[in-house]
């Protein structure tokens, strides 16, 4: 055209245009690389994404990856999956963030290794094709320069003879594509034209307790008699007592001192008594606030003599972050900023209209002074990691800005990158998402209200959804000191039974609240889901030896998960059909089938009910026609059964309304002996 | 802590920490942002989002658009929809391409307003909450001074009634709620710390042509008698025959100069005679190259005319776009850099070893010079562009880079935003993605190899996924010069209506390689899934008034595809259970409803075939009991079906294997006369 030249169409032509591979779909992916997915220590990385190009040449990759700020970038190749899509994997070695990005590449070698073969099956001429791989064999070896010289060595030997045309054409060929040249080839990729994802995606590597946990929650202030005000040391008394139950995490309320305005009464009455010890969560008086311990608890050495003895017990203590004041927390009068003052000069305490929390004064998030804020609050959490204390439990963090928690979290895990924080949020499904994205560990769940077979079957399929387990990991608790449900109240001891084995199982991090939960406490106020004489606002007196209590189920539980791994994961679980809709049954099994579990419980908490069970004989490991053992070692007996039959289950709630199989597998010894493994 | 001041941990404290909302999950959303989504103009785009934040305040939030490059933003609010998700929605009312930002903030008017009317439905003192309201109002009223002064007025009124305290609460709280002051609040809202979606999204706004279109494919050269070679003249002759059946696009292969060298003869042999025209797919001759018209057909201003009158008779002429070479192209020896050079001194010809195509040279789009090529063959397109073309159907591209079709196609549709480019590409799904995402307006599918119920169900579902309609549209075609499946071969009369009506009812786009469509060629060069006499390799002299011809058919099919906005998108479509594998039933509507169509299909050519039909009565705006009207537009009858009963269904191949019907529901005029709309 007269009006427009071929130079003038190159102005715009951007960089990179000969960049023929896409790298798209790049997982594991948390929202496009915006936040980090979750992996503990050791765990094999499956890094993923489609490399997509143009033509049929073959394409080739790999995953970059590094701890975060580290200079070196080591990598790992992608392998192709089928259908464009790519795999390489890498051991995360070490705790804190790592970072990862893909690369890929035309890989003309393999190409033109796979069409001269072509051509040669085809009886053609293969002169011209030799002279082409030789030149790419030369630029191999020019490549590998920098590393081993033998292998540059046998590059330039393999181009000199497939270069030769005094030599056999086949022996030249042959030359091209012995195995130590193809892997010197692939080791030393020409990567001028390769193309790199857009954004890198990151990992947060936490330690195995992250995924693998049991939690206890304890009110120091009833660790006693009940009758004089409890101590640290009473804890560090009752340290056996809830070990002996293979617990790995004794959570404490709030140690705090408490605020003496609108303090509470027992049972939540607004006029509490000179000697009532007020709600832990009301934190914040004469002696001080979120960077000190409530006196009667004891000193801060207490709580340091507390933490080691716990884990020489194998028990990590938890404390609880509640990020809000009592009206006579210090803070009140030395920040005001703070808080919201409203026209009256007064300062706005915490409600949710029309109810008033008087007791409690939130902090504003959104006030001028938010920099010195967020600074105060990172230091009362480094202030008690300082103490020694890696575990936190926090208290409805949903109602403080969740980029402070990203930042806080992050600001704590780069110096203490071990450390779990568990959000004790229930409200709705993203905000919940949210807080797990922006740092959180663990999250409480919507378990506690999960009671039918379908809601439970429902709720475990949307939690271990690829998308939502890369970052979400659930903690299942069948009461807590605000929620006594329903179900605990009137279901007697097969529900707690049911419950207990349900949250042990179905997640692999749960916890109780206790000794509430193995005392089968059950009676709530008057019309709540709230405990009767809560610990919340009054000291209790427990029977910790009560012979009815449930601590030894407990730890055949706790046992249970600990020696079998398929119960250290939340994900590869399975449902199986069960002909009742009170038997709910489920299996879980370790990546290669090495340990599978199964568990079936009775829902109904006052009938004996029974189900044939169409068994998923895949996700066992079974094949018809095999017969197999399961090994019940909640009832210790063992039964043989035969793949491809339906098995029988009846659940008996006056005695153990559940069993948790171990599947065995028949297995032949060299000397001919069967047994089951 | 002795070592570390608060101070000291505000060093690492993000900017931004007062923006509570996040903006997550934004749609419509291609890769994150990377590609856009498709649109046609004058569509009502539903841009939405999560909204998520801490606490329980009320969340308010917009979208802002705009053409690419445009100065100002465009807004519409966003409305919830439940579960955090909100939707903002505006029409795009020009072509090209649009960006769209989400926008969301704390409404802190709306949660003052809901915390203060449950306080007085309580019977709760709002005294101090009128305050904090007045307040609110006079903020709103400083923020719309840049607006109507009336406004600014109204606010500042209602902020001095409800500030002044001799009046009664209640009457100040009303005049804060009254819809004009709240109306004006949303419109002011405070945007201090309102969170941006981190990267905008974008839209591509196409004609209508680019999502409901019907093409049929001509050889020119056969345009005339068949013995003469044809021309442009001849093909403008024969508009009114492809006008007449109802199609939008009239579609040429390659029209440039063909090739002398290696030309290919009658069934693609090896070796052409004199008078044998070759492939026009192998570009390039002594008459010039892709600039240029193939003497034979006359010239450029014979191409202008064509369009010319092509458009008065509603059809849009499309050129075919094949970026190779025939090996006497002048580009061989004007710009030998483009070519691959082997070390014997030739240029690389086309292959897929052992197969060689030795008519047709490709491009290096790894040359040096890539960015010459680039100009040049953008160059080409424009070309045409100025000739008049608007649509091109583009040869193999998933044979040339990716990144140069996304800057190829980005740079015309700049300058000609109405242009549309088909993909010819039939390769593994991803590489077809990537082409549509990369800009091409419709593409090639697998279709036409897609035979049973269970084939096409899932295809369907496939290709209406949202992630996949949104920037992927489907074109159907039964057949192309290059594909006579075999279902075509043997399947006579009643297999070419059944695949015409498939391809043209399951899709809103589709096409034809005529006239070997509607003369029922079936044919194949044995052992082949080919034309035998293929019109790529010589001239046919076509049974144009042939009476068994489909075109009346075919005619029929398409009118009710113009008549029935149903049929004029791909999606929306709902399959229902038919008794009889070999009876394949589906529905199209429209989003209200208003136009609702049921396609029948006996898929067997051979057999009279009969089906009981499960109809979701949902999908077709039917209550079950209520008795409606199906009117077949290819039969031309109408039946009162009840809903609620199963339909018996039956399809004879031997008259016409498929019904297309109307649903019609019974409704009354108001003088109580009963008629089925």
């Amino acid at each position: 055209m007269a009006h427009r030249t071929a130079s003038d169409l190159r102005t715009r032509i951007p960089d990179g245009g000969r960049r023929r591979v896409l790298v798209e779909d790049p997982s594991p992916n948390v929202d496009g690389g915006r936040y980090p997915a979750k992996h503990v220590l050791g765990d094999r990385v499956d890094a993923e994404c489609d490399l997509v190009a143009d033509g049929h040449d073959a394409i080739a990759g790999r995953v970059l990856y590094r701890r975060a700020g580290a200079d070196m970038w080591q990598s790992a190749p992608l392998a192709p999956l089928g259908n464009d899509r790519f795999r390489g994997s890498f051991v995360v070695d070490a705790l804190g963030v790592w970072e990862l990005v893909f690369e890929g590449w035309i890989d003309a070698f393999t190409t033109w290794h796979r069409g001269t073969a072509k051509k040669r099956a085809a009886g053609q001429s293969i002169g011209v094709e030799l002279l082409v791989g030789a030149k790419l064999l030369s630029e191999g070896a020019a490549r590998a320069r920098t590393r081993d010289p033998a292998v540059v060595e046998r590059l330039a030997e393999a181009a000199r003879i497939v270069a030769d045309t005094r030599r056999d054409p086949n022996e030249r060929f042959e030359a091209s594509i012995a195995p130590d040249v193809v892997a010197a080839m692939r080791e030393a990729p020409d990567l001028e034209h390769a193309t790199r994802s857009e954004r890198p995606l990151s990992i947060v590597v936490d330690p195995e307790l992250a995924r693998f946990s049991a939690w206890y929650e304890l009110f120091p202030r009833s660790a006693g008699d009940g009758i004089r005000h409890g101590t640290f040391a009473d804890v560090e008394r009752r340290l056996d007592y809830v070990a002996a139950m293979g617990f790995d995490i004794l959570y404490l309320p709030p140690i705090h001192p408490i605020g003496r305005a609108f303090r509470k009464g027992p049972n939540n009455t607004l006029v509490a008594g000179p000697r009532d010890p007020g709600s832990p969560w009301a934190i914040g008086g004469e002696a001080g606030g979120h960077h000190s311990v409530h006196p009667e608890l004891g000193t801060e050495a207490d709580l340091r003599s507390l933490v080691r003895s716990a884990r020489q017990k194998g028990l990590e203590i938890a404390l609880d972050i509640a990020f809000q004041a009592s009206p006579d927390h210090p803070y009140l009068k030395q920040h005001p900023e703070w808080f919201v003052r409203r026209p009256d000069g007064s300062i706005q305490h915490a409600e949710n209209p029309p109810k008033k929390y008087e007791d409690v004064v939130p902090f504003d998030f959104e006030c001028e002074a938010w920099r010195s804020l967020w600074a105060e609050l990172l230091s009362v959490v480094l202030h008690w990691c300082d103490v020694g204390v890696r575990v936190f439990r926090v208290d409805n963090p949903h109602t403080k800005a969740l980029r402070f928690w990203e930042w806080c979290i992050g600001e704590v895990k780069a110096r203490h990158p071990e450390t779990i924080f568990l959000a004790e949020a229930f409200t709705r499904p993203k905000p919940m998402y949210a807080l797990a994205k922006a740092g959180f560990t663990q999250s409480y769940t919507y378990f506690t209200w999960r009671e039918t077979k379908q809601d439970l079957t429902r709720y475990l399929a949307e939690l271990v959804r690829p998308e939502v387990r890369a970052f979400y990991r659930p903690c299942f608790w069948p009461n807590t000191p605000d929620i006594l449900p329903e179900h605990l109240q009137h279901g007697g001891r097969p529900m707690f039974l049911a419950r207990m084995v349900l949250a042990a199982t179905l997640s692999s991090n749960w916890g109780i609240y206790g000794p509430a939960f193995e005392l089968m406490e059950h009676v709530p106020r008057a019309g709540t889901e709230e405990y009767v004489d809560n610990e919340k606002y009054q000291l209790r007196a427990w029977r910790w030896d009560d012979p009815s209590s449930l601590r030894d189920a407990i730890a055949v539980v706790n046992r249970a998960r600990r020696e079998n791994l398929a119960l250290q994961r939340t994900e590869r679980i399975t449902f199986h059909d069960a002909s009742d809709d009170a038997i709910l049954v489920y299996s879980k099994r370790t990546e290669d089938f090495g340990n599978v579990v199964l568990v079936a419980v009775n829902l109904d908490p006052k009938n004996r009910r029974g189900a044939f069970v169409d068994l998923d004989l895949r996700e066992l490991g079974l094949e018809a026609g095999q017969s197999f053992q399961v090994h019940d070692l909640l009832g210790q007996t063992r039964h043989i059964w035969n793949a491809g039959t339906r098995p029988w289950l009846e659940l008996d709630p006056t005695l153990v309304p559940a069993s948790l199989f171990v599947v065995r597998r028949r297995v032949r010894s060299e000397h001919d002996f069967e047994y089951f493994l």
